[in-house]
């Protein structure tokens, strides 16, 4: 049989709770469509650093580039908040996308129309936004030399913000693709009256724009983005950007929807091989509690099965479940309107795997 | 008398049309207090290329060097966004910036009661936003070096971000300082997980933060920022950042006011110094049609009285002005939700200078 090997690292906070939900959900899914998972266990982040020293052990690396796909909790928290560079949950994050080449961050921000209410935009313009921001994940300024120096001024601090033509090319490709698939709009957000890797950025996508004539290409400055994201939400299609700019406006872009704790993403490299985890981080002040919003990991599932793996179906029917939950009222206490009212952790797994 | 010298730069599309309205307020105002002003206008921007193939003639930064402020329209227009980068608008806009010393770009971004509708954030979510962006202007990925090279993986382009103390310094000092005469918090947005400018940025604002012991400051990543602006405008005081994240997120606080024809901006150097000019664009659509608000230019007038010129008494009248007129109903067509009653740049300018 094709049994798929799975890299979970469930990381901090509320990472293992809600990791704890998702894989209920995949178990389900190997009886009712014959899938075959195999899961390995990996320490990341903070209670990496706290059992090994290190935020991205070796071993744990090894287990995800001997997966299929790698699924994540959430990594971080105050605890290692002032630690030097190297001892930092988010050094285990830039090294493993590094390490792993997943060069494209896919980060959908839709609505559930039951959550409109959980939105500080007004109705009207929220709906029908449906949109996904294709950040590029292993470039730019993160990625770029770091270094402090003496300068004619006493000391100073540089960053190096690189793209070359080979990076800009396969994640605008990306963008393309995915619109090709959608409503066929593509917005590319850049600075490019300022910046030289914008230059470039720009150059790129409008010399291969040609091969795409399906789709509609629109080039937006970043702060244009940042507007147009809060004024027309939901004439965007699909956002292609950079890594910090994505780092921006995909969170502000999430953060419009008011469905944050609903919110999947996928981290993708050359392949099929991609690493999926809800885009809430691990929220410290709630973790152990069991009332943590475990739909965004069970929704990265979703995004597993269909970008990875090719299960459509079974991704459909995990989507359509987590809707019925949520159309017959139930809600974890972030979501809910009444908070008396909220369910677990596991309650909402259970839900979900029950209407599966 | 005290004759104090005007740069006027009025710039492309409506910008000649509302500096001509905030003149106007200006020549009234020296009637009722007794200022004395000589005006200097000066070409830039899109008509300064046309006429004088340079976005900032040495002619213009002469006249505005020797001026005591300069009251800047608006710049830009798809004329020139083809340009290369020498023959662009924006390239006279960074020039100004950095001939002038404007390494402060004060941003207020606040909700006029009487047009919370025209915001797509929910009124209760944006009852009492009262907030100023204080962004660096003149150091940052705007200013370093860059460059087109070839690499191992053939052609890249490089932009450099570099920050020292002392410019970290005096930005941060001037948050505080602003902070110190409001509601006394401050929220240095940065990227301290990921960046070295912006550890030595946050490096630098702890270290003063003793020095203003009055002031609440609190640490926010950019990418957070992007979402609490959106969460919980209202609890935001005074923000300080380095420029690209300025450029981003002064815009997103903008524009969920819903008052981006209103709002007004200073840019200042050591000294009393500054330049003034609306947040709003050069708006080509509706230039040369009277249709445009000249009320961010006149608002812009009431920073640089407070400001460069301690004029607070005028600067109080002029704002006062501007409301009584909006509180009577009048609007521009950007802001009328009835356009067919909307009225025109030249009436509103009448209005407000009537109501001074
Ligand atoms: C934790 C941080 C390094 C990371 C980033 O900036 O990429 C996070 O904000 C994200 O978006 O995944
Ligand atoms: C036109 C552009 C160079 C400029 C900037 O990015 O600073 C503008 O967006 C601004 O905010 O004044």
């Amino acid at each position: 049989a094709d049994v798929k090997k799975i890299a979970v690292i469930a990381g901090d906070g509320i990472g293992p709770e809600v990791v704890g939900e998702a894989i209920k959900v995949m178990k389900k899914t190997e009886e009712l469509f014959g899938f075959q998972f195999e899961f390995e266990h990996g320490l990341f982040g903070g209670i990496a650093i706290d059992e090994k020293g290190t935020p991205l052990p070796q071993e744990t690396l090894d287990i995800c580039k001997n997966a299929d796909a790698v699924l994540l909790g959430a990594v971080g928290g105050p605890k290692w908040d002032n630690n030097p560079k190297e001892l930092r949950p988010e050094t285990g994050l830039l090294g493993i996308r590094k390490a792993l080449g997943l060069f494209s961050n896919i980060r959908p921000a839709n609505v559930f129309d039951c959550l409109m209410e959980a939105s500080t935009l007004k109705p009207e313009v929220l709906e029908g936004t449906d949109l996904i921001v294709v950040r590029e994940l292993t470039g730019g300024i993160y990625f770029g030399e770091k270094f402090r120096r003496e300068g004619a001024n006493g000391e100073e601090a540089v960053d190096t913000c690189v793209y070359n033509v080979q990076e800009v090319e396969r994640i605008a490709r990306q963008g393309f693709e995915i619109a090709q698939t959608r409503r066929k709009k593509l917005a590319s957000v850049d600075k490019a009256n300022v910046l030289e890797t914008s230059r470039l950025w720009r150059e790129v996508v409008n010399r291969i724009a040609p091969e795409y004539p399906d789709v509609e290409l629109e080039h937006v400055l970043v702060d244009n983005c940042a507007m147009q994201l809060l004024r027309r939400p939901a004439s965007f299609d699909v956002i292609v950007t950079e890594n910090m700019f994505g780092d921006i406006i995909s969170d502000e872009a999430a953060m419009l929807t008011g469905s944050i704790g609903m919110l999947s993403s996928a981290s993708l490299g050359e392949g099929s091989f991609g690493l999926y985890e809800p885009v809430h981080g691990s929220a410290p002040d709630i973790a152990g509690q069991g009332i943590s919003n475990p739909i965004a990991t069970i929704l990265s599932v979703a995004l597993m099965y269909r970008l990875t793996f090719g299960y459509a179906e079974a991704a459909q029917c995990i989507e359509d479940a987590v809707k019925s939950v949520l159309d017959a009222g139930h809600r974890t206490g972030d979501i809910a309107v009444d908070k008396s009212k909220a369910i677990g952790t596991v309650e909402m797994g259970d839900l979900i795997i029950a209407a599966l």
